[in-house]
């Protein structure tokens, strides 16, 4: 229990109550009480004019509860009573760190907690939606295969046919989110409502967690966004300020540790927002509005796709493994501009007579793949090779793996280079690119 | 030819030449003519106090010619003659963009021209150095081969070894630079002086070629750097107002075209430097300073090393590859704090058996590798995976190769957790993480 926590605990206050505080040099404050994390150090007043005041709780005199907030629902036992006036937020429940807790017997972390625990656990996420929960599967996200990816697209998609659902939110693992929310977002198309996909970086029962910043402001995208994309909505910033709203197929996960780990690629974050106080602020163009559309399902995935990173030395053999087990796509993260050494071109040839589809990444952060400027380029052209544009990584695999289960052979090269979900762009489009120094 | 250069054709000024020039609102300003790329659009003149004007050329009414410069040597057929009061500096050309021209007949670039022609080209380089030229490769460096870092390792320590020789600067391609900048950086033991990796990522015969700023920020640093070590010199920004000299086993290709491509990877410059005015900046720590030693040739590189990207999905098959064609390590870049998924841990443990050394990096582009907080990560180090900590898979990918080649298979894992250069550092570090906006 933090300090914030144990300092209301001793006087019974809780979040929603109102509430008189006395700092040290006499300075009273009185108005609602806000949520906030456990471990931070401030403790957040909404005053009646509807600024928020942050208190140093090391200099906080007195705390009076002046009044309990007013009784809300809590999620004990089955299902939740819906409330008339609230919209309606399915978290869908999949594993990974922000359903996890330490396993006291080891020492490491695993996934224990299910998505109903979590509501129980944060009941700030009822001041703004009615929250049903459902853990349809309980798994690190390192341990995600395409046939989940199928799972989670067909529970999503259930979600999305019925009206009273505003927005799903899917919690998963960190590590493969990019790849998970990208599937989803080929899988589930003319999308209808935002699909928001949130974890955490440090398990709930740790001070430092970040699972219920990251779910609230996921609670408040689902039920205020404008946008119908499957999107990432993690922290935008190491602290507990505002999260960032990224579309899924422009993310990656950036950091290993830090909370503020998923970064756009050279994409502006479809929108920020404040959990403490449910501000969203617009930002990046989004692709498709919020609409009465009925959303189809395509959720196949061909888990036969090999994903090859291009070095020095690399081995044709790798590639040709592909053939000899039976493959249907690579993707081949190449060097710069999309190369791999030219000994490999040859092996690209085979694999492409053989008619499985080779496509070309590049391995920079950001850019895009160009086969036309260098000699290797055009001999990697001419073997079959397809160049894929600014499309991550990531991205390319899912899409591909996708392409292949979804639509007929010949029709997959095209089909790659649509771009349906913003994971292809032109080159036009605002400069993020950014140095971590300046002379 | 750039309207810059065409202009100065027209009235016979170079570059060193005293000239006054009349701006269209009767501006004028008289000094040196200072180097600029093709294809600026100023002119940059050093005023007698020292600072230097940009004249946009749309506005220059009149350019005169007051003095000629001094003449200067120029690299004419062989070897140049040594001017007694000028450093030595030995450019090693092994091909790539910085040595490369447009193939009229294919329309892609391709390498071509010798670093002696490079001289010839530039010889603002003269002003700083006499300069030494050598081509001793001819490759792209998507074709950089593990056998390619052992001859250039030969050829820059055999410079080394000169006492006349002030540093080296080595002209490599772009692609795989960080790779060869990072195996001299182990190849060469108790390194004496700089050695500064160079490139363009623009051929040098496109009005907007980086090649003569990166080669001229190269001199400088091989000239006035206080520290030895394996570095690498690129634009420090788009424009062309100074570089960044960054150390090898830190640094990431991060743009597939950008000239300012370069990124420190959460570690600042060892410098900035800034070409047109020969000025250098010190920024980071150095691991090394210029010193009298007489640097140890270790230039070994075992080829059989294995780099994967772990994915979802990905398929055991593919580390089982290694053992069934004699590879002697791999490294693994996994997800988040190193993951692979859970289906992979036995292939890891049949190839640890086998004495198969297997390293683990993150694909995060920041932040370490830990495999003790995930259950998953417990059962890799079970198998005997070895995480690497912070070092980039690049690097570790060079220094298994260098460490298998020149150590006995019992003291590789020791070798590769041992901080030589740079490449793995603790936790205490400059928090240089940043995101690309900012709410």
């Amino acid at each position: 229990m933090s300090s914030v926590q144990a300092l209301l605990a001793e006087v019974g206050a809780e979040v929603g109550d109102r509430v008189r505080v006395v700092r040290d040099d006499g300075l009273v404050v009185e108005g609602i009480l806000m949520p906030r994390p456990r471990g931070g150090e401030y403790l957040v007043v909404k005053l009646d004019n509807g600024y928020n005041v942050g208190i140093d709780i090391k200099r906080i005199k007195e705390i009076k509860v002046l009044a309990k907030r007013k009784p809300s629902v809590r999620a004990e036992g089955g299902a939740l009573p819906r409330r008339p006036d609230y919209p309606l937020v399915k978290i869908i429940g999949t594993g990974g760190t922000i359903a996890s807790k330490i396993d006291y017997e080891t020492g490491a972390v695993k996934p224990a907690m299910s998505a109903k625990e979590l509501v129980e656990d944060i009941p700030e996420l009822l001041e703004y939606a009615d929250i049903e929960a459902e853990q349809i599967l309980d798994i690190l996200s390192e341990n995600m295969m395409p046939e989940h990816w199928s799972k989670i697209a067909e529970a999503v998609h259930a979600e999305l046919l019925r009206d009273e659902v505003k927005g799903v939110i899917v919690a998963h693992g960190t590590d493969t989110m990019t790849y998970t929310a990208s599937a989803i977002a080929f899988a589930i198309r003319e999308l209808n409502k935002p699909v928001a996909f949130t974890g955490a970086q440090r398990s709930s029962d740790r001070p430092s967690s970040d699972a219920a910043f990251n779910l609230l402001a996921s609670v408040i995208t689902a039920v205020n966004a404008p946008f119908a994309e499957s999107v990432i909505v993690m922290h935008g910033e190491t602290s507990d300020t505002f999260a960032a709203v990224n579309r899924a197929t422009r993310t990656k996960k950036f950091h290993s540790t830090r909370r503020d780990a998923f970064q756009g690629i050279c994409e502006e974050p479809l929108a920020y927002v404040w959990p403490w106080t449910g501000d969203m602020k617009l930002v990046g163009k989004y692709l498709r509005k919020r609409s009465n559309e009925v959303p189809k399902l395509k959720n196949s995935f061909e888990p036969k796709v090999l994903q090859l990173k291009a070095y020095p030395g690399m081995d044709p053999e790798l590639l040709l493994l592909a053939k000899d087990k039976g493959f249907k796509g690579v993707i081949i993260e190449g060097t710069g501009m999309g190369h791999v050494p030219e000994r490999v071109v040859p092996a690209i040839r085979e694999l492409t007579d053989s008619g499985i589809f080779v496509g070309i990444t590049t391995q920079c952060v950001h850019g895009s793949v160009n086969l036309n400027v260098y000699a290797t380029g055009r001999k990697m052209l001419d073997a079959g090779a397809v160049p894929l544009g600014d499309m991550l990584t990531e991205v390319a695999t899912v899409k591909l793996m996708w392409a292949l289960a979804n639509f007929k052979p010949e029709e997959v090269p095209k089909v790659m280079l649509d771009p349906l979900e913003g994971e292809l762009r032109d080159r036009r489009t605002l400069n993020l690119y950014r140095l971590p120094y300046k002379a």
